[in-house]
């Protein structure tokens, strides 16, 4: 790398030393920074590659001598390396109650969710540009570790077809709930959404527990491990009084 | 029309009499039938105009004459045509127990689901070449009608933010549903499918009603219109050892 591309790195902040000669990995991981803090908060149409230099405080021809496929390229590893951040998000030890333990995954995923607003909002509403089927796969993978994280503190390792539709389907719902949250400008706040989210997980095993044995085996686990205090108890004494109008159809 | 553009009329089926002359809707409408009985089960990047025209019985001029816009025009035509259908299928008279309303609204979806198989998850995969800001908004517009559709038989015109999202929500994990559904070839049967999303859905409810005044109401006006036969109470007689279970947590 010729000197003269350190030229811009003074820019990133009062405390880098100006005409700094960066590292191949260091200039990428910076180029990708500059990317991905654009990507997060604007719809890939919205950011041009000179918004890129610009915030990178590089050429446009450094750009693209190190992302030679441009904004594409830059979009799809700003995309891969949110994927592994919230991949990142999901992982929690399997130590109390699982729906405590799913609220604290739910925290970290709506504050992702609030840290890449319009980014997030772009990619899951479809029909952008710089949508193909390479990024499509790294949504799916990322919907599918979070797939086996719930199955994991649910402690199902291959679930049988009602459980899967279940959890799956609960991922989706997540999603829809996190693109209505962004368009109501983030309200209720991100608690409220997270315990109501837990709610209609838990809300949803019970629903199917007598029509599929594997979901009664696990709702049946899931109680012994809940606490008084837990959302689990919280719903129950909230449901009852609604089974009690019902009594008139029992 | 020339009529030398009537000749292939005749390859459509032995009761057209040969070189009948289409009207121009007439043979708008027969191109649009073929594209959309091809989309339909098909991914819009394996349909070629070629294949349109083929099975239209017509030269490939031909489309491109009443579709300058070529495959593009016709799949968001086609689209525009399944979203009128299926925007259709969601009409239901506000006659007897909402669930039974819902029951039958989810027979004909899933009906419409299996007749445009590989179409619709192509077009809800995303990824696709053929998706664009036109075909985005065909399908919110798709969900915002079942969405409307819903508070009807909910009895609800304006809803607050809970119950929009709950129902938002609701959809989008429909949605969802139907395409595990394809990937599972057609597993469950579409009767048993259907009874778990209205299942869902009053379990969403239920679960909502404790924190939302507005669900509140809107579980009782339910309630007062179900039978001792009908998805609710079916699902309370479930819910109740369940609920019994949790009794250490009460």
């Amino acid at each position: 790398m010729p000197a003269a591309h350190g030229y811009a790195a003074g820019m990133t902040g009062a405390a880098t030393p100006a005409y700094r000669r960066l590292s191949v990995e260091e200039r990428r991981g910076q180029l990708l920074d500059a990317a991905q803090g654009l990507f997060a908060h604007q719809a890939p149409e919205d950011v041009s590659l000179d918004d890129v230099a610009e915030a990178a405080g590089v050429s446009r021809p450094l750009v693209y001598r190190y992302f030679p496929g441009g904004k594409q390229q830059l979009y799809e590893a700003a995309l891969r390396s949110s994927a592994d951040a919230l991949n990142h998000c999901f992982t929690e030890p399997p130590e109390g109650p699982p729906t405590e333990r799913l609220g604290r995954v739910l925290d970290r995923y709506l504050a992702f969710v609030d840290e890449h607003d319009a980014g997030f909002s772009a990619l899951l509403r479809g029909g952008s540009v710089a949508e193909t089927s390479r990024t499509s796969a790294i949504v799916d993978e990322v919907r599918r570790a979070a797939a086996e994280q719930i199955l994991v503190h649910l402690g199902v390792e291959r679930p049988g077809p009602r459980l899967n539709m279940l959890v799956r389907t609960w991922i989706a719902a997540v999603e829809a709930a996190s693109l209505i949250w962004l368009d109501e400008e983030k309200r209720p706040p991100a608690a409220e959404l997270r315990e109501w989210l837990v709610d209609h997980l838990v809300a949803l095993l019970a629903a199917s527990t007598a029509s599929d044995e594997e979901t009664a085996r696990v709702v049946g686990r899931l109680l012994a491990q809940e606490t008084p205090e837990g959302p689990v108890a919280r719903l129950a004494r909230r449901v009852i009084p609604v089974v009690g109008q019902a009594a008139h159809l029992l």
